[in-house]
């Protein structure tokens, strides 16, 4: 009977195996076809690649070619491989070090061959292997600079790699020159096929991706502030479940900033590598990008202490909620439409006109809330159940302060960067003059002013960008 | 007259010529030296790579070596220089890659030869050319997998690397399955050397630092934790200046925990290469770092929101602030000592004995806030004053949910590392018991629960440890 129903399982299981294969098939197939919808560049990449690759491969098979470089031609092919990035920026980047790098240390490596040479036929191969040995460290311990990993990690690499080869296989080989200079050539050719593809066929720039992430983290977090007022006080009439909050992902979206840093940083290097190409010229700033970076992410971390907020459990009395409600929705949504402003301001490159009147507005209503705070009647509340909302209040106010300081560092980027000025420009002079004659137009601190000591790194660039904020100040106000 | 002038200042710059020089090479050899002083492993590390390519050169230099690989040893030396990384892990998990890939299109490489074969010698090159395309373009596209770059990436880059210079190269070259072998060889000797010497000499593991790492970032917020109420409080009585609080280094190093995910995950994947070391077994719980990882940012943020009111610049009614102060200096020293003793415990890999002392502490001076603000006679007071105070009395109060969630997940990983227990062990009988009888020993919900949801991605993990958290409960309370 056991060894039956074994038999029967066995049969079960054989019978189902068709249907269960169908499914991985299918589930396979979409989870291919998911990744190149969610980024179609990732397709014309991969086919980018294997045009270099085949392109290059010619040297191999046609003859005239062949006799000049001979098995040469296979570092063309391992250029390539190697090189060829998603980024035009990563492959110039990679390129260029591997170009540069390869011609100093070959030219070097035949320098040690030359010298070592000199000890005679027992002392070659000793004085060859240290000088690889001091070399490797050398090199390998400075790649451990923060400031040539972040550029200059891969030419290290491949000046060790050179090095070695060249003063390694001199010993074996006699026309040491010429097979430097062939596989420098072979080189060239390849790191220039990989350059030439990646920037002519559907190029892809690192730092266009960069400029519509710092726009994208900008809108996500004004589309939470625009929506967290309403949300934060409707729960308390209609108690909604926590749960269907997960479901609107405005509410989700800011948590992808907290972490943006390294990708901010990773682009920002490319960035700098590449020519100039449609709307950005060739020295952008990049750098101010990551400053704008930096503000956002505080934005963020306050987003992320509200968002704790939402899911409290603790009804506030209603008759306090009710009380601020409009001043705090209002607050809440002008940050957000500034922030919003501000996103649209950075992707389509002009300077943000509105963002301005949003923050005046969002501080006019924290000064309200002030006002409403202070005056209330509030002989007979229990401080306790007033904590959240009051809590809430004031890390919002504290949020126009961190929006403000990101439109600061935007309007810095629209100025350094030439952005479009608007339509409706006044003239310098009446500019200057309002600024002078309302102190109150950086109000920064006419409200509860829970300042942020910036990081040491913005410290750093503040005081070195001291001279631009002037011009800022007078572009914006 | 200018002339003289200018001939005077360029003797000036001359005669300053030597000093400046001086001041150069001095300020370059102290970066040098610090650079080696900060992580001695890295000087260490350099002259490992020197003495691993030095070692594999040897295969030139010494005849009989020379003359079974020929110009193929070309590739030890080359696989030395590209696989050789920081930490074991970070070496094998290269090393590994490479053989496995070489192997896997080495063997599809010959495979193509033989096929491209068939089609005569018109159509074989076309037929190579295609190969290679494809393979380079579908490799390239799977490299976008996020698992796949996240492990395998460089194994992915030396298949098509391998493939396309077998496949290439068996145009011209009739021995083909002989130059397959020889540098299938050649690169499992150069990777052999990588992975021994990394090994052995003075090994770097990823894991450590991953485990240092993790505690070093409980101790930073403990550090803050422990010195931010006497901060916080003292500074209304003697007013002191911000700026000094920029020099008290434990109140700005918990922003490096900020930005840690990018460099945790790193150390992850590689740690999960490495083989049992020292005290960490081979299925090391990895993952569960990451978990604590997180959850010590999400305490990092809140404690970001409260380092903005340490620089507030409103004073609250000195009545009000007296009257929290030493619960709020409680809560906030209490949970700053649970952190430290969770980080110490995870350095000295035992179970946390006290932190749930000490967060029961936190827990009762909470409640005991709590009742405070409930009861206190607030008849006069200007709810404006009250905010800041009252805000970082929530945002402590907050803190103490995350750290007790970091806590659990500390257990957790004290259970599956199947850390050393205390030595005052209670029977599990009795365990279970006290569990029982007092309901509230989960307190999380006694105080204000400002719960934070938890990200996906944890929410995800929590699920599927459920089964582990009920042997963490019984094996903490």
């Amino acid at each position: 009977m056991e060894a039956g129903s074994a038999t029967a399982s066995r049969w079960a299981w054989f019978k189902a195996f068709p249907g269960r294969l169908k499914n991985k098939v299918t589930d396979f197939c979409r989870s291919w076809k998911k990744l190149g919808k969610d980024d179609p560049r990732r397709v014309t990449h991969s086919l980018k690649v294997g045009l270099a690759i085949a392109l290059v491969s010619i040297f191999y098979y046609y003859q005239p070619l062949y006799e000049n470089f001979g098995v040469s031609a296979m570092w063309a092919v391992m250029t390539v491989v190697v090189v060829f990035e998603f980024s035009v920026g990563a492959t110039l980047g990679k390129g260029l070090n591997r170009g540069m790098a390869t011609l100093v240390a070959g030219a070097l490596g035949v320098g040690a061959h030359h010298l070592a040479k000199l000890s005679g036929s027992t002392g070659e191969p000793i004085l060859l292997g240290f000088f690889v040995f001091l070399q490797a460290a050398i090199t390998t311990f400075m790649r451990f600079f923060p400031k040539i990993k972040a550029r200059y990690d891969y030419g290290f690499l491949i000046f060790i790699l050179t090095f070695s080869l060249v003063s390694v296989s001199s010993f074996r080989e006699d026309e040491i020159l010429e097979l430097a200079h062939r596989r420098l050539s072979t080189i060239i050719i390849g790191a220039s096929a990989c350059v030439i593809i990646s920037t002519v066929v559907f190029p892809v720039w690192a730092g266009e991706d960069l400029h519509n992430l710092i726009a994208l983290n900008l809108e996500k977090l004004g589309n939470f502030l625009q929506g967290f007022g309403d949300e934060y006080f409707k729960e308390s009439k209609e108690d909604e479940t926590s749960s269907n909050k997960d479901h609107k992902p405005f509410l989700q979206d800011y948590k992808i900033v907290l972490n943006s840093k390294n990708t901010e940083e990773t682009l920002a290097n490319f960035a700098r590598w590449e020519p100039g190409h449609g709307k950005f010229q060739f020295r952008h700033p990049w750098k101010q990008y990551l400053k704008v970076g930096t503000l956002t992410r505080q934005c963020a971390y306050r987003i992320d202490a509200l968002y704790g907020y939402l899911n409290a459990d603790v009804k506030a009395s209603l008759e306090v909620r009710s009380k601020i409600q409009e001043t705090c929705t209002k607050i809440s949504t002008e940050s957000g439409k500034a922030l919003q402003e501000l996103s649209i301001a950075v992707k389509e490159m002009r300077q943000p006109s509105s963002a301005d009147t949003h923050i005046e507005n969002a501080k006019a209503a924290a000064k309200n809330l002030n006002s409403l705070l202070k005056s209330g009647p509030w002989e007979d509340i229990n401080l306790l159940q007033v904590i959240p909302v009051v809590t809430v209040a004031s890390l919002l106010i504290d949020l126009v302060n961190c929006t403000e300081k990101l439109a600061d560092s935007i309007f810095e980027l629209a100025s350094k960067a030439h952005f479009n000025k608007p339509d409706h420009t006044v003239s310098p002079e009446k500019l200057s003059a309002t600024v002078k004659s309302s102190p109150n137009v950086d109000c920064r601190h006419v409200v509860i002013n829970i300042d942020q000591t910036p990081t040491p790194e913005i410290l750093e660039e503040e005081n070195s960008s001291a001279a631009n904020t002037c011009i800022v100040k007078s572009v914006r106000a």
